[in-house]
């Protein structure tokens, strides 16, 4: 008797509006899923977009208002960016890893290595002097998205993903990975477990928030429609207190810097 | 009038037996997706584990018959591995990137860079002398699925993705990557496309085929239950002749070497 199919379902909801500062974005995600036919169940994970995030936090920053510093303004030379731009990314990072024309790779105040200190330079007001900065705390953000929704839907259970896309160092095109996230371990660890042959498994932790946030940002596709908020059910996790931290490489075990 | 949730589906196989070598894989697929309930439609994506590829493909070695060289040997000391494996590695790679205890990162015969050469010392016949090395030639295997499969279910499309988990240099867990495909361009290039305010992106290139790979691998899980193939449905991606090749970093390109 064959089994049942395992699906895992991603939703992306529609119609959501052009958020801006101050926005209460939990309720305004709450009646798009309505609107959309939708609900939130047990168990779900919902997967919001840093941007809508982020401007909801008031993250948007005029270049006119940023004086770049002595630092800055060498490195933007060498990177061939704006020297505004190049402060605020400094201002954002913990560390400067890598510098070529039109990309730095930074170790992000949050933790992760990324490109540009994650700085968002499109979709933002339609003019080329407002940059967008990362949430002050995703984390922080993803647990009181996770509260209000628990509360709204009346659910038991809720996992939130703040995601963005990332680059790779060895591999073109970005995907979504986490950088925020409330109600779930992020990994998977399954050292230990009996592998299907009755051997036990030796090196295996699955990376379970970031398979679900590039999940989640395969449907969110980019720039020709606005869907910023997906709804993964089905998905196979570990529900707890699990932090962003719990994802990053500690910096002793990287052989990459 | 709010429009409809974009929903992807991803919907995991059961039913897939041991796979052994020589064994038709595509018909063996074909049969346990009906078996389920299901079938294949134009445009899905057919993510396959790599390791029921190399299986049916005969990629399955006897460390017993293989004789280390001297590199092998020594390296095999520093990386405190066994050195009939170290020497499978060593043939698997075009070069060795690091090297530490337990650990040994290479950029594979295939062009992208992993750990181990992503030779696979579990799941394979519960003894701890087999090692599963990669595909030969994964483009080739997803190409002759992908053939078999739209004769067998009479589509006009379809892609097809081997996947394999990575580690990656910054984070930590594993993700489901592409390492072959065929029947789709593995990024999805946004470049020059508006973005919803009108202006011009100028940095995203997505990548989708990895995205699908890893949104396919949180399906799959590992270990407890067998589900080594997903059906995607919903994706949106760009149908072509796509490669494995153009989801790797030109090494010129490579910042982290």
């Amino acid at each position: 008797m064959p089994g049942q199919p395992h699906v895992m379902s991603c939703i992306g909801i529609p119609g959501i509006p052009i958020i801006q500062q101050g926005d209460n974005l939990a309720d305004i995600i709450s009646q798009a899923i309505r609107e959309a036919g939708e609900t939130l169940r047990n168990h779900d994970v919902v997967v919001v977009a840093q941007k809508i995030v982020s401007k909801a936090e008031g993250r948007l920053v005029h270049l006119q208002n940023v004086h770049p510093s002595p630092r800055a303004v060498a490195l933007a030379h060498q990177a061939a960016k704006d020297p505004r731009l190049v402060e605020l990314i400094l201002r954002e990072s913990n560390e400067i890893l890598r510098v070529r024309p039109g990309l730095i790779i930074v170790e992000h105040r949050l933790g992760f290595v990324c490109a540009n200190a994650g700085i968002d330079h499109s979709n933002v007001l339609g003019d080329e002097d407002h940059v967008l900065l990362l949430p002050e705390d995703p984390d922080h953000s993803a647990q009181a998205l996770r509260r209000a929704w628990m509360k709204d839907f009346g659910l038991n259970h809720l996992a939130v993903i703040i995601n963005d896309s990332h680059g790779r160092a060895w591999r073109l095109g970005t995907v979504g990975v986490a950088i925020g996230l409330a109600g779930m371990h992020p990994l998977t660890d399954r050292r230990g477990d009996p592998d299907l042959m009755g051997r036990t498994l030796q090196a295996t932790v699955i990376g379970t928030a970031d398979e679900i946030a590039a999940a989640a940002s395969a449907v969110m596709g980019q720039a020709d429609e606005a869907i910023p908020v997906v709804i993964v059910r089905g998905a196979r996790y570990e529900p707890g207190e699990g932090r962003l931290r719990d994802l990053l490489r500690p910096k002793a075990l990287d052989l990459f810097r």
